[in-house]
């Protein structure tokens, strides 16, 4: 058994999506809406099931979709895809990550991590040989600087790993730490694997810039994106990875191996989704954010300390601020057992030195549950 | 870019399909049905769509899928498992194979790999560090001896993966074989990754047999299913990977960085399937064996020289015997551009000293069709 896995615990998301279902805890853990994703975009997979073949689409994804990929993303940020050449389909944005590590680090390779970081990222870097190189972001501004990366990248980096919007902080990188990166990818003769998955929900007229349009980096980005996260409908597992004809090349023979190909009736209902007008986006979007406001106007009013969310389904509160002086995962420990309210400690997203301080809450509920979980969190304090 | 991936071709299934689609031959190459799978099994996923959540499942799997395969098995194959600590379900097959490869080869360890093989298991083992040890079958018996087996296994060997019933040959191991291979991974501790995705997919009264059940790989088998292959459904994706509780603890660690999760709706409707009753599979075996007769009377009488298939969707034609003296692979091209059929040359499926005289077909077709390729491959000769 590979020592890896044999002792690792399971993904903290799941853990407490497990801890809710037994204790009856409202979720506010796992990013997941507890509405269903656009009804338009399920009855397409529904007709697609009947109307369309339910054999192997082509491996690189149903042309319709990766097609829409190309047109959604030169409509919304600009930037020019060859459908062909440059857009494989995958299982889900974690497919995506995984072929993408797997397909660009050889054992050896250093790889920039940005904490805090996703939970897949290390243990698929570290099960690809590579060597992991640190970079650690801080509350309350989470801003990555020169100097941590200057300190991260070296002669040996050939990946550094992005997530932007950033999940848990609910953060977006500005155009400087964007543009700062990307000098240090391009000096160092780095890939950027960019995981966009939340691009789509940025909230207060904000717009989601991609590294891949910076100087120098359309070459070396490696852009993943999430039909699920795209449209609420967490469960459906339709990804793409978007890059120039030769990383494709390599990462479309990883995602071969991996799971070969993605369901194509939901193919075709991502496609079908990705067609909808700037209205419906910006409308998901003021839906989001209504609900980060409820739920922050009631814990704020409650007494917490709350951070703010550009972006994500995301909120965290600052645990000291709030005076609450214990580390975030006893409190989650606390909060899900004692006051019912299932959340993720942000600790849990860094490999080392981590900040302890801080708990995400995902709003992208319900206002009933929503309200449910400030009444909760109230008592909790 | 890892040097693996880069200068990797596409999977020679993909590239025959291209071909095919490109060209407008007819496919025999690819493995998948022309036919569209059951309509009770499409409309359960249909219905999943709306009444059930398209949110993330457990990660593991919906429970009533886990407890579907768990009582499947029980049933059709008299093997006994606990589907809360015991199956996992995959984004088909194929993540399985790389979730349990990633999850049980630590660099340096060896793997024995049994060829003609799936072009999936030598990359994964690859990647994954391990040192492939390989033992070649060869036509028109395909036989696993003792002393290839004595060769290939070494006090290094962690892993060794089995297809049974075995694609491209059609063969099913006979229980001596079987033994003989459980013999071996139990002297030397090794785990067997049991490729089982045709198990349902026999002909002539046959009966799979699954090497979980032979003495001693209880605890050291995985044994890996495929709704997408038992309900003809092969762009679903839905697989899974059943083994003790300590192996699918590693397992299940895989399987959360690969792809988290697989779309429940799709997850339901196979678990429906699977509580099918034995006329149904009876009546499905029978109609892919009358169109194993069909097509292998009819190219008989075309002069070609055919090798008996026991199940997958498979017949192979050898073309020796068949007075052609060429290689499998340029034949499959001529016919492919020439004759207008695409077929699989079974040279794909060895990395070492290839057998180059069988060509695998297809029969998986509606009966237009395959008359349609008995006609094309009549004027080939
Ligand atoms: C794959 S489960 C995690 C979902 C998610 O993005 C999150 O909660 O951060
Ligand atoms: C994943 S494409 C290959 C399908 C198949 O099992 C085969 O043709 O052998």
């Amino acid at each position: 058994m590979n020592p890896l896995y044999a002792q690792m615990p399971t993904t903290i998301f799941e853990k407490m999506s497990g801890l809710a279902r037994e204790t009856g805890a409202i979720n506010l853990g796992q990013g997941f809406p507890d509405s269903n994703g656009p009804a338009d975009v399920i009855e397409a997979a529904q007709r697609a099931l009947v109307e369309q073949s339910n054999q192997y689409p082509p491996m690189a994804g149903l042309h319709v979709l990766r097609q829409a990929v190309a047109d959604h993303y030169r409509r919304h940020q600009g930037i020019d895809l060859d459908w062909q050449s440059e857009v494989t389909v995958t299982s889900g944005a974690t497919e995506a990550l995984a072929a993408a590590i797997l397909a660009l680090v050889t054992p050896g390779n250093e790889v920039v991590l940005i904490q805090p970081m996703y939970d897949a990222y290390l243990p698929l870097v570290l099960r690809a040989g590579g060597v992991p190189k640190l970079v650690r972001l801080e509350p309350p501004e989470w801003r990555l600087t020169e100097e941590a990366l200057a300190a991260a990248f070296s002669d040996r980096t050939t990946v550094a790993i992005l997530n932007n919007p950033l999940n848990p902080t609910a953060t977006m990188f500005a155009d400087t730490e964007l543009a700062l990166l990307a000098r240090f990818a391009v000096k160092h003769d780095a890939v950027v694997i960019s995981d966009e998955v939340w691009e789509h929900v940025v909230f207060d007229g904000r717009a989601h810039n991609p590294i891949m349009a910076f100087p120098g980096m359309r070459e070396r980005t490696v852009k993943i994106g999430s039909g699920g996260k795209i449209f609420s409908l967490t469960g459906w597992k339709v990804g793409w990875m978007c890059a120039a004809p030769e990383l494709t090349h390599a990462l479309a023979r990883a995602h071969q191996y991996l799971t070969f190909t993605t369901p194509p009736n939901l193919q075709a209902a991502v496609a079908h989704g990705l067609g909808k007008d700037d209205a419906y986006f910006t409308a998901m979007c003021a839906d989001f954010a209504r609900s980060r406001d409820r739920l922050a106007a009631g814990l704020e009013a409650a007494g917490w300390a709350m951070l703010p969310s550009a972006g994500t389904y995301f909120l965290s509160i600052d645990l000291a601020a709030s005076g609450i002086p214990i580390d975030d995962v006893s409190f989650c420990g606390r909060l899900v057992r004692e006051a019912g309210v299932a959340a993720i400690p942000v600790s849990a997203f860094y490999a080392e030195a981590p900040v302890t301080s801080v708990v995400r809450l995902c709003f992208a509920k319900i206002d009933a549950t929503i309200d449910a979980g400030i009444e909760r969190m109230a008592r909790a304090r």
